[in-house]
């Protein structure tokens, strides 16, 4: 069991949420924050550096995003739908570029692997956004 | 004149928008961030802790959220509007959300400090979407 | 096999590091940093709070620079020793003084997760700091 | 004043130290993120792109580092030193090195802004170590 789960089962938030889906969308979100960091560093390895310009900047702006979300929905407790339904969008539209461009270079191991964990993390945002309805 | 400033005219973002309405809104969620953590803090001090629970959370939340929008708002070479409006919209929200609880307690100097800074980063977040549109 | 183990295999760092000890430290950040974050907002919801305070400000303070240590040992293609060495010094004191704390309170099952947290958190920023020697 | 300045006079830190010197510490640092994430991205639009990646990869780390660092003495009401100063000096560390990088390209005006806002960071870091003694 991943932390996120025991934390979750060791204090329940207060907002009725399925604590799986929402541990599952934790882990999804924490795992694409640190790939994201790792292709972008990787891109700036790579031969045709001006190609990995836009999957770079992506992936710093999917690093922030997902950082902040993780954050947040670690922190439902208390939940403001207001401003947490908007970040999940956030999270789950830019981890859709992210992983459609990643995508593109995917006979690049690290991009291949990277878009895997985008993939995942906006079907889990998707997911927590459906719950939390 | 702000580094932010001095950024943005020394590097252009492409997208088209006033340098001007953009260096604020990066100088007021800075602000912000800073101002929330500090207040987060401040709060752990107070006397009547359990009434200070939901302004800490919210001021936690508002820290996390104005990060990443400053981050991805200082990186508008390349806009993906399906990621960025939304953000915008999560800070603007978490903004009202967290100024709104600290006027609650205005008569905390920190708070009055930290609902300020919230009030004119969600002006700021709002600007900026306006001028994007 | 973790994401992060995943991108360190597709792109090796060029640092002498072993993939294992490095990609077992990425994860081990990465869990820390959620579960002090998750521990603060569980702090919050106990009775005692007078009693939680410390370990409140020392589960922000361990998730922030838990979040700046991912980032930068996710980043080792060019390894800048003089600001890495120290950054993870520090990352190993806070969870050295956070799980001291949480362990205070391990009749919380929230703290005694995000102890437990912690402690393999400090282990692994020694042995990567061993490591990377 | 700045809010940083205006939160410190609303709700001392405990430890003693000089308002003036943290609250210059706190604006310095973040400025030198927020100019930081901007310079990486300024960085990507260029056109020798092979020599600018040592730039971008300290802008991110000094980036990540500096949130950190900031979010930490945002929080000062207790301090733990034995966190906090390694802290400090891997975020002075990183703004030398970045500082330096910049330099090498300050005929680049956005690397020459860079190079200011992180040696005016480098400095704040190294004097507030010394109030903090």
């Amino acid at each position: 069991m991943t932390y996120a789960r025991q934390m979750l089962d060791s204090c329940p938030p207060t907002v009725d949420v399925d604590a799986g889906v929402l541990a599952a969308a934790i882990d999804a979100i924490s795992d694409c924050a640190q790939a994201c960091a790792a292709d972008a560093d990787a891109d700036l390895s790579e031969q045709n550096l001006a190609e990995m310009v836009t999957c770079i900047r992506l992936c710093l702006d999917c690093t922030d995003i997902c950082t902040a979300t993780a954050g947040v929905i670690s922190r439902l407790a208390e939940y403001d739908a207001g401003s947490t339904r908007p970040l999940l969008q956030a999270c789950a539209a830019v981890c859709k570029s992210c992983g459609d461009e990643c995508e593109r270079h995917a006979h690049m191991p690290h991009c291949r692997v990277c878009a895997e964990a985008c993939r995942r993390c906006e079907r889990a945002c998707r997911e927590l956004l459906d719950a939390l309805a």
